[in-house]
């Protein structure tokens, strides 16, 4: 655990659609979180789809100068329908994860007391997955020949290195060993993907004898989906790449409670960058702007940003919190984003 | 459909683990079901870990050309924690898909009667996914430099072709066009692996013109998987690529029954090639020569078989023999694999 700063300066990204409402209520609880002695500071920037429409500009050098700076990043959600695919999520998203070296995505899966699973039975369900966030499938390398021909030929080229996989391999093992059970998976498809495959096994394998005490179980990306919804309570740490991470990391959300409460990191865990942390879920521009957003994704990532601060105490008075308010919210009519804003920051105020 | 043929002539391939015994009693339904007029012959050949131990062979170029002179395949499964991963899936499994060019990997999910998912509620299911099999990150390029050391690069290559995706997008409109509720869904992630997924969502768009009464949606895959267990009914027919599909159909098999009773066909439309027809679950060698694997899902392949060769009359009656065993089910102790394929046998010849 790091030592806590005085100060945090952040940097606040609401974004699109429901992004504006929850980032409100993330910072509410934070604020009232807070001791008296630390002072946060906030600066908004404007990215997504507004910024996009008006100016083109999805991230600039200049941008990245100045996100630079802060302490963390929190990030509301970015996409609308009128950006076409891919270039938000390429030209913002993807470009800061790299930018920042965000090479440990991390997306705890617990289920919450009051929280209902789509799954029959109610497993308990605790663990964490730990996904790769700069390397895979996601690094935008490969092309496209005779684009829109009846012979194009268009190419994805995932990137794996020996110093990629072990930096996120050993945090991974890091928080198993931390964790009472000390379990860790590691989910690929080596069978199939045998480059990448031998790369992802042989590290881990490697970086296993140093943790003795951490029980290791290797599976592929396919059966890992089965055990999800049939032995959910089977996991507890799960590294894995970036593409694989990105698919069990919304599965996993939606067996645990869905992505209404699902948080998560992009770290930087030498700290040279800011992390950024921000709910799983999207801009849902359907019900953006009627109050209808659940905030306690956010709120729970604004938890793993404090924890990544140092604030240990802070971040466990969140989870308690969201715990607490989750188990009280059965049989009780739906309340909208501000009102679950405020139940909370009274909570941890409280 | 396709005139029905008066001869059979199959390649049986029961492989490894439990796969002997599920295949003899996928032939056992399969010559009751059989009408007297058509004639039934069965080669059997040996593949998996025990030819690969005895003579470091997985699949031959002579294997392939006796395997070709057959009207279809059907295989039990291949695989041993003897033989390091990926030896017998990229020396036989993948090599026989591209040799056989089997580019429409069809595998159904549907919920019968009497199974239990592990989705609360019971939903109703009733989907199909058409996998591509040919192309995508299951193509074996890509390499490793600088293997073993601290600086070791590996890369999987993802290859699109707008040939390869024009085929299996029209086979998947086809079928869409030929269900009662004519839906197809696109499964991919065009909004990170925008090369190939401009490919795939244009191919996809290009084609739906053609087909005015299918509707259409697009989904990334990682929301697929959500909707996989939150409204699986809201799928009818999937198309995707090569490994979504090994993911989806995977989660697909576990909410609508588990893989005791997902069938699969690789299958070649035009028949330049034997299709290959084979449950997709796995060798499991823990149970393996115990009576303890359920043959259903073979003999549900063995019914893809049988539409596929023109038979769709008994396809269908092993279909409803199915239905009728899950349902009587309930209740009654566990049967044995042959108990099970006697069952299904006298139901369809009764
Ligand atoms: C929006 C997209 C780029 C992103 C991803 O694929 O990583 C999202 O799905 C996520 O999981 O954070
Ligand atoms: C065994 C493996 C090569 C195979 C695949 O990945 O296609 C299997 O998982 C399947 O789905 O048939």
């Amino acid at each position: 655990m790091s030592a806590s700063s005085r100060t945090i300066d952040l940097a606040v990204i609401p974004g699109d659609g429901i992004g504006q409402e929850v980032v409100a209520q993330g910072l509410k609880v934070l604020s009232a979180v807070l001791p008296q002695d630390v002072k946060l500071e906030t600066k908004e920037y404007d990215f997504g789809a507004r910024r996009y429409h008006a100016t083109g500009e999805t991230l600039t050098d200049a941008d990245l100068e100045n996100l630079k700076r802060h302490d963390a990043i929190l990030l509301g959600a970015i996409g609308d329908p009128s950006v076409p695919s891919g270039v938000l999520e390429r030209g913002f998203l993807l470009k800061l994860r790299f930018a920042f070296d965000h090479h440990v995505n991390l997306r705890p899966s617990k289920l919450l007391p009051g929280i209902a699973t789509p799954l029959a039975g109610q497993p308990e369900i605790d663990f964490v997955v730990v996904r790769e966030g700069t390397e895979g499938p996601y690094t935008g390398n490969g092309g496209t020949i005779r684009k829109g021909t009846a012979h194009e030929v268009a190419t994805e080229v995932s990137v794996n290195t020996a110093f990629g996989v072990e930096r996120v391999v050993r945090d991974a093992f890091a928080r198993a060993q931390a964790r009472p059970r000390k379990k860790l998976a590691l989910i690929h498809k080596n069978n199939v993907l045998t480059f990448a495959g031998h790369l992802w096994t042989n590290v881990f394998n490697k970086v296993a004898e140093e943790y003795p005490e951490v029980t290791t179980e290797y599976m592929h990306v396919d059966a890992a989906t089965i055990y999800l919804v049939t032995q959910p309570e089977r996991f507890d740490v799960i590294v894995t790449d970036n593409l694989f991470g990105d698919i069990i990391t919304d599965l996993a959300a939606a067996v645990s409670g869905g992505i209404g409460v699902a948080a998560s990191g992009n770290i930087n865990p030498g700290r040279e960058y800011p992390s950024m942390f921000e709910p799983v879920h999207g801009s849902a521009p359907d019900i953006a702007g009627q109050g209808k957003a659940d905030p306690t994704a956010t709120v729970l990532s604004v938890a793993l940003m404090l924890r990544h601060l140092g604030h240990e105490a802070e971040a466990a008075r969140i989870e308690d919190a969201v715990s607490a308010d989750l188990a009280a919210r059965a049989g009780q009519p739906a309340r909208t984003t501000d009102e679950i804003g405020d139940a909370l920051a009274a909570r941890v105020s409280g």
